[in-house]
C-alpha cells in the first residue's frame, strides 16, 4: 500500500467538481458546492451523528442508502440545513437536481450539508448553480482539489488523501476529501467526509469496513466536545478495479480493510491538527490500560480537556492536568502507577514517575512541547490495553473564529 | 431568613484569618494560608471530589472526618498538594502545626489544598507561619475576608455569603467563603467551600443536608469541564445558637436545610459568574422535560458546551448551538417540540420555536447577550421537569490564564 495523488479521484470512474454558486454570501470567490460522481452504480455506505437533533440531510441519506447503493454525493457549505424550514424537503430538492443533471434516480444521490444551523436553505440557487457544477466534474487531481475546498467551512487547510494497494491480485484505489475543524468530538463532531475507491465490494462488508474504520479513527479525535448535527461519513465503491468482489471477511477484506483505515486515520490527523484557531496537534497514546476499551476512554478524556489543551498552547509541561483528566475520565486505576513523558522533534522527557512529580529540565519541556505536532505518553501498569487518539490545543483565535461565527 | 455580613465569622463562636506564608512565592503580598477554628467542638461533614486522583489532603480529611467531628480548618492556596512526593505526610504536618496552636487534636483539623499539581508542598513555612496565623484570628467581617483571600487562585473575586434564619425559634447564623475558578465542572470542580453555623445538629443530619445542598448547587456549575483533584466543600456546626440539636427530619431541618442551599446556590452562582476570563454568567434554565434528572443532564450540557460559551462571549446569539449541545447530552427527545429564549436585564427574545429557527431582532438579541447575566431558557414539552445550571463565557483570557498557569 502506499498513498498516492487524486483525492476522491484517484479510484478509477469517479468524477468531482466544485464551485461557487453563492450560499456562502459573504464571500464570492469561496466555493461552497461539490459534486462527486461515479460512472457506475456503487455499493455505498454512510455514518452520521449520533446527536438526538440531527440535520434534514441525514434523515433523506437514511432513507437513500437503505438499499446500500449510490451513484453520487452532492454537498453544500455555508448552511447546514440543520434544525431550519423545510429542511428535509430542500435536502430532497438538491438530490433531484444533482439527479437530473446526471441521468439517475434522485435515491442514488447522498446530499450533505455544513455550516450555520438554522436558517433556510437558500436552495434555488443550489438548483440553478447544478448545471454548471455538473459540467465542471473531472477525473482529476484539481476536480478533487475543487470538491474539497468546496466543503470547507473554518477548516483553513484542505484534507485530501489517496491511497493504491492491491486486492485479490488487481490495484485498487482508495481516496478521500474530508472537512472538520470546529465541533469535533468523539462520535462523529462535525465533519463531513466522502470516500471512493474502485475495488468491488458488497454494500454489507463496506458498511461493516466503514464502521471498523470510523470508531479507531474519526470517533478517536476530539477538537471541542461538541458533537455536531451533520456528521457524515460516506464511502462510494464502483467495482471498476475488477477485483472479485469482496463479500465477506478474509485476506481481500483485511487489505481493503488496512487501506481504509489508513486513509481515515490521515484523514483524522489533518481534522484534528486543523482545530479551529490550533497550533498543536496533540497526539495521546496512554498503553498499560486494562483493555483498550479504557485506553481509549483515558485517552479522549485527556485530549478533550480543556486545560491540558491550554497547556499545550502555552507550551507549559503542566503534567498535573493530564492526570487530572485521567482521573476524571470514569475509569478506575491506580494513580500511583501511572507514568507520563511529552515527546516531539525536539525530544522526550519524563515528568511523572508513579504517579508523583518529577524533577525535570523545563527549558527541554518547553522546546519540546514548542513543536507543532506533540505527544503525550502515559503508562499506566493496568494490563495490555493500549489506544492512540488525536486532538489540538485551545487558542485565542478558536474564540474569535467561534465568538461570532454566523457573521 | 435574610443576607447578612461575616462569611465564616456570621456565627457565634467562630474565628478566622489568613495571611502570607510563603508558599505562593511570586507576589508576598497574596494571602495564602487561611484558618477557620470554633471555640467549641462541632459537628461537621464534607464532600469530596469524584476524581481517581484525589489529592493528599482528601485522604486526610476523610480520616479525620470519619467521626462527624471537627474544630478547625486549615487550607493552602498555591500548591495543591496532589500527585506530590510525601502529600499525605505533608498535609497531616499541617493539621498537627494547626492543632498545637489551638490546642485541640490533629485528627480534628480539617486541611485543604489548592494550587498547582504535582510539586512538593513547602510545609516548612506553613509550619513556620501557624503561630502568626494563629494570633491573627478573630471574629469579624475583616477576619473571614482575610480567609477568603487566602484561599484565592486565579479568583478575580471573593466570595463570601453569610445568612440568618430562625430554627426551632433561635436565631442561626450560616456563613461560607468558597474559592473557584477554572476546573469547575459538576461533581465538584475545584473548588473549596468552608461553611460554619452555629446551629445544634447532628453529625448526620449535617451529612444528609450537606448532600442534598451540594447536588443541587456546586454540581450544577461548570466553568471548562475539568473536574479538580481537590475539590472541598466542609460545613462546621457548633450549636452555639441554642437552638434544640436537630437530629431528624422535619420543620427544622427544612429551615437549616434552605438556608444552606441559599449560602451554597449563592457561592455556586459567584463562581461560575468568575470563572477564569468569563465576562458573562450564564444561567440556563430547561423547563418541560421528562424529568428533573433530565432536565439537569440537558442543562449542563449547554452550559459545558464551548461553542455556546464562545457565542455568549461573541454576543451571538446562535441558538443552534444550544439545541446541538442538547442533542449530545446523552438525554432523548423530540427536538421538534423544542422552544429557545435568550434573556437578560436588556429583555427577553424568543430564537426558535418547536425546532425551527424564528426570524428574531439581531439587535435585540445582541443586546440582550452583551449584558453580564444573560438567561438561556429551554421549554422541552416533554413534561413537568425542570432545573436550572449555571456557567460562564470562554474567553481570551480564560487561555491566557491556563496557558502559563505554573509561572
Amino acid at each position: 500500500m502506499k498513498f498516492i495523488e487524486g483525492g476522491v479521484c484517484a479510484a478509477q470512474g469517479f468524477q468531482a467538481a466544485g464551485i461557487h454558486v453563492g450560499v456562502k454570501t459573504h464571500a464570492a470567490w469561496k466555493k461552497d458546492l461539490a459534486l462527486i460522481v461515479s460512472d457506475v452504480d456503487c455499493a455505498a455506505a454512510a455514518v452520521f451523528t449520533k446527536n438526538v437533533v440531527k440535520a434534514a440531510p441525514i434523515h433523506v441519506d437514511m432513507a437513500h442508502l437503505a438499499d446500500g447503493k449510490a451513484r453520487a454525493i452532492i454537498a453544500n457549505s455555508g448552511n447546514a440545513n440543520a434544525c431550519a424550514p423545510q429542511g428535509e424537503e430542500n435536502a430532497e430538492k438538491m438530490c433531484a437536481a444533482a439527479a437530473r443533471a446526471i441521468g439517475c434516480r434522485a435515491e442514488d444521490v447522498v446530499v450533505s450539508s455544513t455550516g450555520v444551523i438554522g436558517q433556510t436553505l437558500k436552495v434555488q440557487v443550489i438548483e440553478d448553480g447544478v448545471p454548471e457544477l455538473y459540467a465542471a466534474l473531472a477525473h482529476s487531481n484539481e476536480a478533487s482539489d475543487a470538491a474539497a475546498h468546496a466543503i470547507m467551512t473554518t477548516d483553513l487547510v484542505k484534507k485530501e488523501v489517496a491511497v493504491e494497494t492491491t486486492v485479490g491480485g488487481k490495484t485498487v484505489r482508495m481516496g478521500g476529501i474530508a472537512k472538520g475543524s470546529g465541533m469535533i468530538h468523539p462520535n462523529m463532531g462535525t465533519m463531513l467526509c466522502f470516500l471512493t475507491t474502485d475495488c468491488a465490494i458488497s454494500p454489507e462488508m463496506i458498511k461493516t469496513a466503514l464502521l471498523e474504520t470510523v470508531n479507531v479513527s474519526f470517533n478517536r479525535i476530539s477538537v471541542d466536545g461538541d458533537t455536531s448535527t451533520n456528521d457524515t461519513c460516506c464511502v462510494l465503491a464502483n467495482g471498476l478495479a475488477g477485483n472479485a468482489p469482496i463479500t465477506a471477511k478474509g485476506a481481500e477484506y483485511d487489505a481493503f480493510l488496512l487501506a481504509l483505515q489508513t486513509l481515515c486515520k490521515t484523514l483524522a490527523q489533518k481534522m484534528a491538527s486543523d482545530g479551529e484557531g490550533a497550533k498543536h496537534l496533540i497526539t495521546c497514546t496512554v498503553s498499560g490500560a486494562a483493555s483498550e476499551q479504557s485506553a481509549e476512554t483515558i485517552a479522549k478524556s485527556v485530549i478533550s480537556s480543556t486545560l491540558t489543551k491550554a497547556a499545550v498552547f502555552g507550551a507549559d509541561a503542566n503534567w498535573g492536568r493530564v492526570l487530572c483528566a485521567m482521573g476524571y475520565s470514569g475509569e478506575q486505576f491506580d494513580p500511583d502507577r501511572v507514568d507520563v513523558s511529552f515527546a516531539s522533534a525536539a525530544g522526550s522527557i519524563q515528568v511523572c514517575a508513579r504517579g508523583r512529580g518529577l524533577s525535570f529540565d523545563e527549558d527541554l519541556a518547553k522546546k519540546i512541547l514548542t513543536e507543532h505536532d506533540v505527544e503525550i505518553l502515559i503508562a499506566m501498569g493496568e494490563g495490555g490495553g493500549r489506544c492512540t487518539c488525536w486532538g489540538c490545543d485551545i487558542t485565542y483565535d478558536y474564540i474569535k473564529i467561534n465568538g461570532d461565527y454566523r457573521t
